[in-house]
């Protein structure tokens, strides 16, 4: 059986037009769903809000306790529930997830290393017995990145990653198509033209281009976990905008 | 068979001891359990902090959209998936749900009469069939006080409401004891005398405290709610504190 396993941007919802239609294109795909996504500017714009500094070494944010609540509150809370809504109004029996509901997925706070990352949280376990018998239950699971540890502490948890780490974890049960959506159509021969897509792209020429910088920053990281994916039983894996859940257009990756 | 059906408060968040305290007692019931938990005061100092002027009208207040948003987050973010993750770690396999997710509980717009309450629902439908079914599974919902109009609205509502409404919708596949928690610890004679509890209620004896103003504010529709569950067929209700969820004092009222 096919199972759709669908990363989207929380920054989709900044955009109601685009947002409304990837909720239809949803409910014409066939077989079992889920959905992941992600926080966007949403979390960003709220912590500025409340006046949080962003915590930020070398470069890279950690999530501090503030940031731990207030990115509960907008990925677990807003982003999460108007999507289930949406979905539940276009006949989808939508069913809200973070990690810790019905212990789906626990994860290990990030060891402490060079840097502390702070409330962030690495998956150690996927429930896929359980998250395959909502599935069979006509259940459409939409997870936001929030995970837990399992001792009662929420973690911060990339969205990308819980999508591949879910759809590798479930593809002994089903034929496994992810799907990261994010801002532009696929992956870019020429990170600024934008009508660059390769509709291809196999880990010799991913290497190639990482080589001569052509891939580079959040870019990298969804490849790794793509790729990953697709090694571990993963059968289809397709990089696209969010306005591209069809599938009609887009980067596939191949081993 | 047994359904514990509790509101706590969101304030018991305020007191991490009384809080850890509770979800331990939650954990030591018998029987099938639901937990419905209102908002207490963190959503009030998150609209503070962004400074949302409260929205009054003759004294009550208005979910406008601003607000609702922050009710979402706070609601069914923060505080529904902290108790979540507090209730994994102590072995009990919680899901946090809002009225929406599973479409469990359906509500209506308040109509606009002589105020206009904005973004509060009315319960309409409740999906008892499928609340059973989780409950079956061995699952430990926990509600937060959202809800959802079936056309994508999510629509702030009572958290008394919520749980009259689902114990009373339990109880035909089930003993219901509903347990309303709150501050104090059970109905007060006199209110401003903590140790006048009154170990029963009945409707007459209801109706005299009204009549004399012994019971006001926010006990009324607390009171309405309860008595009109124990009308409908709720076998016990119980008004206490959140540290006497263990039932072994408090109110119980008798019709």
């Amino acid at each position: 059986m096919q199972l759709h396993l669908i990363k989207i941007g929380g920054n989709i919802l900044d955009n109601p037009v685009a947002y409304e239609q990837a909720l239809d294109d949803l409910t014409t795909l066939d077989g079992a769903k889920i959905l992941v996504h992600g926080g966007g500017k949403l979390a960003t714009q709220l912590s500025q809000k409340l006046h949080l500094e962003p915590n930020l070494i070398d470069g890279r944010r950690v999530t501090d306790a503030a940031t731990l609540e207030v990115v509960v509150m907008v990925y677990a809370g807003l982003i999460n529930k108007k999507i289930v809504a949406g979905l539940q109004a276009r006949g989808e029996n939508a069913l809200g997830l973070t990690g810790a509901d019905l212990n789906f997925i626990g994860s290990q706070k990030r060891k402490k290393g060079d840097i502390d990352y702070g409330f962030v949280g690495d998956i150690v376990k996927i429930d896929a017995k359980g998250i395959k018998k909502c599935l069979d239950d006509g259940i459409f699971p939409v997870f936001s990145p929030i995970t837990h540890d399992g001792n009662g502490q929420l973690l911060n948890t990339n969205a990308d990653t819980i999508a591949a780490q879910l759809a590798i974890a479930l593809s002994p049960f089903y034929d496994v198509t992810l799907q990261l959506c994010f801002e532009q159509k696929g992956v870019l021969l020429d990170s600024k033209d934008e009508n660059s897509v390769l509709l291809y792209l196999d880990s010799a020429k991913y290497a190639q281009l990482k080589a001569n910088n052509s891939i580079h920053s959040g870019m990298l990281p969804k490849l790794e976990n793509a790729f990953n994916a697709l090694d571990q039983g993963v059968q289809k894996v397709i990089i696209c905008h969010a306005n591209q859940i069809l599938g009609k257009n887009g980067t596939q990756l191949i081993v």
